[in-house]
């Protein structure tokens, strides 16, 4: 297999990922005067702050996820391929891929962030996480697994252990998930499996620092861990997982939590790509950019989105992991390529701060913005709205309003469906057998 | 794991299948004098008829399927079971199943029918089947696969194997596959691949009686033939296949046929359950029953749908395997089972025959009732409002409404995405292992 790209008279431009960071890029960059190559592990975009409602059975993972190639299509000179890139050869010009060489005339890193386990093996092993559409649906998989597991048990023991969870850190995903855990063990755990005790359903949340959200304000902590707790949710704060096994997790202070899904939202790190030299990365991984999103020293490659750090000068925490950041980077980063002299850019980037915003349950939001703080309904709505407005393609939009909307009003998650896509036998063993017919 | 259904003063009836015979039995006979039992595979009911669409990226699986728990929420004496039946014991009045075994009062199969390969390995080896959601999904990830490699491909052969398509079986699933094919050549393939020539893709439909849709009339036939050819469709009929690799079939009249996808839609038999006498199985494997839905010679077990060979008296061909003979045995068993003599009926049963229809592409379909033929919109237009009647969900109504209008005006199945639940690393390796944290 090779990459199969004609040459071109204009300069290719070859963006790795294609999140918010690298997909804004290319819808800017689209018919300008760069020959585009877009690629992603996938043939979709990913809208990341909703596969926590995928995984609730709450949305289809196709609401918000939206085909490369139908986006760019019918445009000249701009190719989308499903690639995994696994090294990059700067001083040949060329990335190396699961389909083959491409040399590059520019290179963006839009890679995102993955998770991280702090190189601890047993809790990559033993937990779920939630960083793509693809994880979020083995999760909606495995908790209805777990409760039709769970109706036919005898033992009380392993019925809790079934259908108990942890969640493993306090950020928005965690919050989110807690938040919608809870509505599912009390409105539809009750009516869809009479059989079950839904009292006996715990759900943990694990956050290592004082309080949740703590990348927000204090009052939005302070209205999380009170709606939550309110909701049933268990919160464990300033603690930490010591150990992990397939059905339970230690505690920093000794407890045992016994639960047999552990879903983990404790951290990312950057998805970075090997080859570039070693001062190019960060202790995390990261791509060390200048506040051009250059990468520092090397010609015509950046980095956008999560993947990179960029220091404004002195600030050497760099700018948080989160979609306005990746969404005005790939803004900035197009303006400039777009220049005459595109890779000489004068003018450095500046974080216009978006705010953050969190949902926990029904009508239960905080909303940080310069600060103003809201929550309740208020920020609920805000946060429904600005979901919809960041969301990609009209038909996700209504799909997504009408299913908002259905659930609002039934109480309702309508999509508890285990499908797994399969045939009777798995087909893939033949398929690339010499075995043609003659 | 125990099927843990508590005893009952009512008599206890299981069913044996969700589909449209199990599904609509269940919802006829919940609440009343039977405490019900009801198994399936799967989690949810599934809408046969589509399931082609969601093979062509038309629909989301959640659209045309529905989460049997929540369809049954809150009814009294009422269990949903995720099983598979592996042996009736007629002389105990038990069954067995991957879950344990069950003791019955009334037992009724409705387990409907499987792909039939007619015993050829290598069909069942090298063919996608088209009997389950989860078929449909493995169906539209290969063809969009096949599409990626394809435009990677730089011999022309392989890029036209990839591309190509050959579908065995001319009966409704065959057409609406085919012509929903050319639409995806037609309309989208051009926009979304433009490095791919459409025109080198080949529909080939394999029909081996003399017309496609030989259940229907014969203009039903012409018709269905004059616009999948004039939509570039290729047609084989009074053809069968002998032989098929990985990458191409081999037809009756030696001709051979390149496709990595080959769809097998070319006949079906019963999915019947060992353990029943052996009279008790028709040649095909169908479940003989009596007009009554009785099976011969058993007391309190019936078979209703595809699953059951009922001939009314000398009828030794049975009725169709078709939606409208399923749902009214469904509802003549359960009228019957409702009258204080229950298993004592004496009216025997009568089909009404509803005619039969199949759609070839848009504003295209064909439409037989009792000798009234129509075709083109009208035919169409009533196909659109039949299926979205008998869908079940209110909910999927509405989304697969938008879905069919978005399509409709903008010539696009909007559902390109290529997903698969799964981790990073496998994880069932580890959840069953005796791996717990003291």
């Amino acid at each position: 297999m090779r990459f199969n790209i004609p040459d071109s008279t204009k300069p290719r431009l070859v963006i790795i990922g294609a999140g918010f960071a690298g997909f804004t890029l290319a819808r800017k960059l689209k018919g300008k005067k760069f020959q585009i190559v877009l690629l992603d592990k996938n043939n979709f975009h990913q809208f990341q702050p909703l596969f926590y409602q995928v995984a609730m059975s709450g949305l289809e993972p196709s609401s918000i996820c939206f085909p490369l190639r139908k986006n760019f299509q019918s445009e000249q000179d701009f190719y989308v391929r499903v690639a995994e890139v696994t090294r990059v050869l700067p001083d040949q010009k060329r990335i190396e891929s699961s389909i083959g060489i491409l040399k590059y005339d520019y290179l963006v890193f839009a890679m995102g962030a993955q998770t991280n386990y702090y190189g601890n093996s047993k809790f990559e092993q033993f937990s779920i996480p939630l960083k793509s559409v693809s994880e979020a649906l083995y999760l909606r998989n495995a908790i209805l697994d777990d409760l039709e597991q769970a109706v036919m048990s005898q033992e009380s023991v392993e019925q809790e252990e079934l259908m108990n969870i942890v969640i493993v850190g306090g950020g928005p995903t965690g919050v989110e998930l807690a938040g919608a855990l809870s509505e599912l063990k009390r409105h539809i755990l009750p009516k869809d499996y009479p059989d079950l005790n839904a009292n006996k359903m715990n759900i943990h949340l694990v956050q290592s620092s004082n309080r949740l959200l703590d990348g927000m304000s204090e009052k939005a902590s302070a209205v999380a861990q009170k709606n939550l707790t309110e909701m049933g949710v268990l919160l464990h704060l300033s603690t930490y997982v010591t150990d992990m096994s397939f059905n339970a997790v230690v505690l920093s202070n000794g407890v045992q939590l016994k639960a047999r899904k552990i879903i983990w939202a404790a951290g990312v790190k950057a998805a970075a790509i090997p080859g570039l030299p070693e001062i190019c990365y960060d202790k995390s991984g990261k791509i060390k950019v200048n506040n051009k999103a250059e990468v520092m020293g090397l010609e015509h490659i950046f980095a956008i989105g999560d993947v990179c750090m960029m220091t404004n000068g002195n600030d050497e925490k760099g700018l948080p992991g989160l979609a306005p950041v990746a969404l005005q980077q790939a803004d900035y980063l197009a303006k400039n390529l777009l220049k005459p002299d595109a890779g000489k850019f004068q003018k450095g980037f500046r974080y216009r701060d978006k705010g953050a915003m969190a949902t926990i349950g029904r009508s239960k939001a905080v909303l940080d913005f310069h600060g103003l703080f809201l929550s309740g309904l208020p920020a609920w709505l805000a946060w429904l709205l600005v979901h919809i407005y960041y969301l990609i393609g009209v038909r996700n939009k209504v799909i997504v309003f009408i299913n908002w909307v259905w659930s609002y009003i039934f109480y309702d998650q309508a999509l508890r469906l285990n499908i797994r896509p399969k045939l009777p036998r798995t087909m893939d063993h033949f398929k690339f057998e010499e075995n043609t017919t003659q």
